[in-house]
């Protein structure tokens, strides 16, 4: 057992319960790993946890963002909605984004609510980049990008709230439309 | 302190805390109620009373939105998105949406959940009977109407990790405008 996979284990566990139902010493347990290593390896406690899981979610995330958006804003927003998708459907919608689930806990660690805070403006950044280089003018590429991001996001707890997909499906049909026509309108 | 004032109670530290981090006994010590008066209240425990806090929420949030649907589905998800931004910035962004915040924790009561289910589904739908009325097709209002809902949960995310309402806004000016072109665009 890694270092990373305790992190990973650690960001499993807040996309499923919050952070708030998530300890050091559960996610020790899930990973195998005795409370003594873990804490050898995250001496900052919970809050260093949290904060390495946000950030490892936002990584995963931006990587696929940037292989996918190389087709251009469409793809990357539709690959942006079928990750999603997959992570609702594969553990039958008791799974979400870690992101989302530190940023509405008031008792938050602030090192990981700053986390939290860069990898929505990481992910928003990636899609109005593309939409620019698309031919979408710089503000409307920002307030896009914010919408597509948002839009996930809320589907993703609609979709776990109603235990269906459609949220998601109906969310990113219309923004897929609506990308399409903003790059159009602009080339 | 009444029976409501309790739900309303919870709700409120359900939409900065997060559900597991709610405890009856919290809310009770909040509402200055003794805790043997609350469980007579809510026989249930903290499962009704999240289930009611929900309902509650919902059903706010929803007769605002019935007022403000009058003048046409525009002004309505104006009103909307002004709710939420109010909400945060009063609170210097430490509430959100408590309808969100229980649909994001799998050890949510299965009530609560289903209550959660309900409140998406009837902002939704009144939505999308607006939009219907000023001759957006069905199939499509019902996907504008879950972009709305959406979008506005997942902004009130990202502005809490990002300590700033500029997601809520720029989701909103675009949602805006897509609307009105919809709208346009059938009559």
């Amino acid at each position: 057992m890694t270092r990373e996979q305790i992190v990973v284990g650690a960001a499993d566990m807040i996309r499923r319960r919050g952070l708030n139902a998530t300890s050091i010493r559960e996610v020790a347990k899930h990973a195998g790993t005795p409370l003594g290593s873990t804490y050898h390896y995250f001496p900052g406690g919970k809050g260093q946890l949290a904060t390495e899981a946000v950030r490892w979610a936002a990584d995963t995330v931006s990587g696929l963002l940037a292989a996918k958006l190389r087709k251009g804003p469409v793809d990357g927003v539709r690959a942006f909605f079928a990750l999603w998708r997959q992570i609702v459907t594969e553990t039958e919608f008791r799974a979400g984004c870690p992101v989302l689930a530190v940023s509405v806990e008031d008792t938050t660690d602030g090192e990981a609510l700053a986390a939290a805070a860069e990898a929505f403006r990481t992910w928003s950044a990636q899609l109005a980049e593309s939409l620019r280089e698309h031919g979408v003018a710089g503000d409307r590429a920002d307030r896009l990008a914010a919408l597509a991001v948002a839009a996930a996001e809320g589907a993703v707890a609609m979709c776990r709230a109603q235990r269906s997909v459609q949220p998601l499906d109906d969310v990113a049909a219309e923004l897929a439309a609506l990308l399409e026509s903003a790059i159009g309108a602009r080339t």
